[in-house]
């Protein structure tokens, strides 16, 4: 460990693809015509919502695959998670891959702890190539921690809007043809509960925990924020995204010039009613693919700090009056110079 | 990777410290004298049997950091998860430890895919003592997953009994003073799913995923059954067993000589109405700290292949009528000599 929290990569893995599906909202949004693939019907052909968000796994690692020219069995472990009790959306979605599988739960930050575990098997020479994976859809997660959809509830400003949508990402020890970007390290983040129990302000619930694993990332390498291009969390929401810059200008850290939270950005929030912002799982993984990549891979960002936040909380243990604790994983990505 | 799905570790990781926490039925079965703690009233304090559940973690590494004369500021990353939805037992319960947390999922199978990547953490010298933790309660999974307890829902005999219980095991890259037993090796299992669908009969669910770990575990490492003085499972129970040893029988393997199971053992389940034997991810925990670690430190056994045996389903899935897939996840352990 570099640090109290972080891993510093001596064979940094090669991120050689990725792929992004989401749903016909997503689509609309202002990096609609970014993704790889939509879905206009969000039930993706499936029967059931949770099922349709299984589909959407599968076709993302499919995407991923297909563009870097691989077939599964050249992937030797795959990482995986989501927001669903028992990870269902995971299990039955990445079943048919017949892969050695390791199931994570971090909530809306797994897409960072799912790229932190592939990375140290991959970095640890455990696997020459891996494969990342998380999903959320709107729908299974409003069934799973709010409102039946058809009871048509109210949402508070503070509210952020499930993205419909799975990013899949492969880590290899060798470059290969592509590569869109280079992992050299990670943050794994502590637990960190503030006492909040509002769930439908999550950025509130989350943006400690931010604070927590920026604050100790950049302490781990002895950085400034400006070493970044950007600093992009999963889903705080501008509710969070404030909080966030509050509780790190109490450590004196500014990170208001670098700062980008992909659930403020993957829908225009003003036009398409999604109050405080996006998130889910698929928040981050979608936009990380769609966008944060392909400006790394440009050149025009060099390196990033990307911070997937979750929300570690269950209907249970919110109905029982416990309070939200939040977890960020964070893990910086590089230009590849070839 | 060495074969298709396994890990062999060069530098192998040292199992200094266990501790194991189990409820009044546990205590009351064959091994009950061989447990660290016994709560005799199963809510532990708690109000919730949810809180109930997240003190066993909490207690469980305690007892483990004291046996080991270590403090929480010793351990560099927890590996941990459990049954419930958004792993809440975990995330309660080791938040207040404020380390950098690694949530997991692999339903019952997690004590060994928490051993497994605890054991890539440090074989690859990312860390050098980490936890893995992993926790049952048969009152809360009977509510995650089943009927409410005041139902008093008749069980067939192909059903198991959750174990209420936690255990925790510290692994380190160095020796130190004690030392359990050694990791020198891991097969990460795959999702398998023969379409069976019957939550009553778990063991029927999860056999096929031993099997096949277990096939490939052999084929990886090139080794044959009597290789170890015992092969292990979860919780497979008295069906799961039968149908183990005859879905290996189709592959030519004989385990019937070397083969335990931690469910099997845990309870007398004629006099304690148990049924098939004892399940949950409490279960091979627990048995694993108080038992099979006990025998290998003595010698009594010098390799033993552990395989806990997961069913990944939630209620949701189960009430949709989809199938109840299993998984397994085998790590080597071996006596230390010195």
């Amino acid at each position: 460990m570099l640090g109290k929290q972080s891993l510093q990569f001596m064979n940094k893995p090669y991120m050689i693809s990725s792929g992004s599906i989401v749903g016909s909202k997503e689509a609309a949004g202002p990096m609609g015509k970014l993704f790889d693939k939509v879905g206009y019907d969000d039930k993706f052909g499936a029967d059931t919502w949770e099922d349709a968000e299984s589909s959407l796994q599968k076709e993302a690692l499919e995407i991923a695959l297909e563009k870097a020219g691989l077939k599964k069995k050249d992937l030797q472990l795959v990482f995986a998670g989501d927001l669903l009790g028992q990870s269902i959306a995971s299990s039955f979605g990445l079943s048919g891959y017949q892969l050695p599988h390791v199931g994570l739960y971090g909530a809306c930050s797994t897409c960072g702890l799912s790229l932190t575990m592939g990375s140290m098997a991959v970095a640890g020479m455990f696997a020459e190539k891996v494969a990342c994976i998380t999903s959320s859809h709107f729908a299974s997660a409003e069934k799973e921690f709010r409102f039946p959809l058809a009871y048509g509830n109210q949402r508070p400003k503070s509210a952020t809007w499930t993205v419909t949508g799975s990013g899949a990402f492969l880590l290899s020890a060798q470059p290969g043809s592509q590569v869109r970007a280079v992992i050299s390290g990670a943050t794994v983040g502590k637990i960190v509960d503030y006492g909040l129990k509002d769930s439908m302000n999550m950025g509130a619930c989350m943006a400690p925990a931010a604070a927590d694993t920026i604050r100790q990332h950049l302490e781990d390498f002895g950085r400034q924020p400006d070493y970044y291009d950007k600093i992009i969390t999963g889903d705080l929401g501008t509710v969070g995204q404030q909080l966030l810059f509050d509780l790190l200008a109490e450590a004196q850290i500014d990170i208001t010039k670098q700062h980008m939270d992909c659930g403020i950005e993957i829908f225009d929030s003003e036009r398409q009613d999604t109050n405080a912002g996006g998130s889910g799982c698929g928040c981050s993984a979608v936009v990380l693919s769609a966008y944060i990549l392909k400006k790394l891979e440009e050149g025009v960002w060099n390196r990033v700090l990307f911070l997937p936040t979750g929300a570690l909380l269950s209907k249970t243990s919110f109905n029982e009056g416990q309070s939200i604790p939040g977890i960020a994983h964070g893990v910086v990505l590089e230009h590849y110079a070839g």
